[in-house]
């Protein structure tokens, strides 16, 4: 059986990347290698919409998170933190986990952050060296505007740090001039890469809260990271860089506006086929919907549970499900990366093939029915 | 933009068999590809139906049917062709190089042949040294009864030589029992596999033409082929053999059974997509259809040409059109090898786009809808 992933990430990584990072280890501090580690140092900045070097950490985006509560704090410090979903929450477990005093700004899973609330919460608690959001909340769908985060936070003491992991190149990232201080992201997403690579862009701001912070840290440090640059701190994960190098050319190749326009049309396709089929979109106006993933409520009587284990034993196709309160309700496709049109066609004719197991009665060809319209659509 | 084969061969190799051709050349008189050759050797003749062995050859499909011509007749001598498409057709062309004299049963493109037509033609030319006919001519997609036909001249001094090349796997072949005498496969279909190489079995009754043969030969030596086995007489394609081994490993986990089941599943369902968007189909009963590709013709007002040039550009999906005559009129959709439902999904999603593209008006959805609907009926 083919097996299909249609995750938040990993994602399906292009055979052209997979066969780049497949060659054979070149040493790090070869002359080959030395370039391209240029060529990717001068080419991520700019995704980042930033002027500063951007550091790459042989780390999932989890220990990008950890990286960025290690160097920017001390123990005792007071953060806030903005949480929506699973990965907010974890902003909140690191940050217990280095003694930070943590105060939260929650708003519900399925809902983005009012930047209101923010501003209220930092007046309450004028104090906090910074604060940590998520900008794709993947757990739930949801975009939080850190755009507008950013602007409470320009003229004041506080950094602003982003978990842009999956975010980052689907949605706009303009770090320097959105007054962002701490951004991070991931190779597998975005970037089509297998998990692995963990980016960290840090602005002159950071680096004061850096040089203040009580640490702990080591492998994480930021100071080592500088004082290594544009070489890597420990041994490099060569294959990874020698597929991001490829990914880098694959981006530039495609262009990023094409990129993001290929991501809405993937999520509004998806958002329409599984209205289509019965589901409902789990992340409602106002809020603001991530292109990363198209999340939604199943209809009564379906448990995604089993829709999901049917998908996956039976068609070989991955796809996720709610977490915590959501579990057995929520459906979350994932459409980042190198993901088109057509492996949707393939991902929902496997999720009509899986609905039908489950008993969902509906005419064939509903959910691609859409697919194929609104692709059409937008191209006419 | 990803690329996409739905065509009658090459097909999509999986990455399995990929990755088994990519490893580093090993010389083919080591230990460890003589044991590999040995496996191959006793892996090949169950799946042609004989006790026979079956010769490996660098060469692609055509190079076989070349072989089997120069290798088992002479100048001059005559042989009856069965012909209806564009295979049947190149064995006329590979007979009149050779100077044989070449009695042709032809039956229009789109019918499978007449057992008892080929019967009425050996009467009529009792001299034939053999009859060379095409199993599953994928140039229309229909299925001749090689069955019946061997059971003609089973006991007669004529051999019968069959093109094998798409049917084998997807189809049947029994060469023993049946009474075929030269059976000829090839790589890149029911293998799964790449192009370059070809497969050839052989009765006793076809040695006995090929001692009688004046040829000329060399490269196509069917006596250096037998002499130099299990080796082969020249070089071999050491990749495509590791793929090879790899391939016959996937057919045993997978059992021909099932595999038979699936060419079936996904031509019926093609069929059943391609009738829904108005097309017709272009093998009718009593005529067999082969399930290594469903061929159709458009809907009034659509050009093929213009549909697979959609396809292609636009969406990066190459399937195949109508040759000769049928150009501009035929579609032919390939799902031999490893294609599976889902990928029809995706296929089918890109024939509903450029048909929309072209003009063509239905409810989206209808095709894919009726993939969705064929596969959940076959299961349940």
């Amino acid at each position: 059986m083919k097996l299909r992933l249609a995750t938040p990430g990993p994602t399906e990584v292009p055979q052209r990347l997979l066969l780049a990072g497949a060659r054979e280890i070149v040493h790090h501090r070869s002359a080959e290698m030395e370039a391209l580690i240029d060529e990717i140092n001068a080419g991520l900045p700019p995704l980042f919409g930033t002027g500063s070097p951007v550091y790459t950490i042989a780390s999932s985006g989890t220990g990008a998170m950890e990286a960025a509560v290690a160097n920017c704090f001390s123990p005792g410090e007071e953060v806030l933190i903005v949480s929506n979903g699973y990965f907010g929450e974890r902003f909140q477990a690191i940050s217990r986990a280095y003694g930070l005093t943590a105060h939260v700004v929650e708003s519900p899973w399925g809902t983005s952050i009012s930047p209101r609330e923010v501003a209220d919460a930092h007046a309450r608690h004028p104090g906090i060296r910074g604060v940590l959001v998520v900008y794709s909340e993947t757990s739930t769908g949801a975009l939080n505007d850190v755009r507008a985060i950013g602007e409470i936070f320009r003229d004041t003491d506080a950094i602003v740090v982003v978990d842009a992991i999956s975010g980052l190149l689907v949605h706009p990232v303009e770090m320097d001039a959105w007054g962002l201080d701490v951004v991070l992201g991931a190779s597998h997403k975005g970037f089509m890469l297998p998990p692995g690579l963990a980016f960290i862009a840090l602005s002159d701001k950071a680096w004061t809260a850096v040089e203040r912070s009580a640490g702990p840290n080591y492998y994480w440090s930021f100071q080592r990271l500088r004082q290594f640059y544009p070489m890597s701190s420990s041994s490099p994960a060569v294959s990874l860089l020698l597929g991001l190098h490829e990914s880098l050319k694959m981006l530039g190749e495609e262009g990023l506006d094409a990129f993001r326009e290929r991501h809405a049309g993937l999520g509004r396709a998806a958002e329409r086929a599984l209205v289509a089929l019965g589901f409902s979109t789990f992340i409602q106006p106002p809020h603001r919907r991530s292109n990363v993933i198209t999340a939604a409520l199943a209809p009564e009587g379906i448990d995604t549970g089993t829709l999901l284990k049917t998908l996956s034993v039976k068609y070989g196709v991955t796809v996720t499900g709610g977490q915590a309160h959501l579990k057995g309700k929520l459906l979350r496709i994932g459409h980042v990366g190198a993901a088109d049109a057509l492996d949707l066609c393939a991902v929902f004719g496997a999720l009509e093939m899986a609905l039908l197991d489950c008993g969902h009665r509906f005419t064939p060809g509903t959910g691609t029915g859409e697919i194929v319209r609104t692709v059409h659509e937008g191209e006419n």
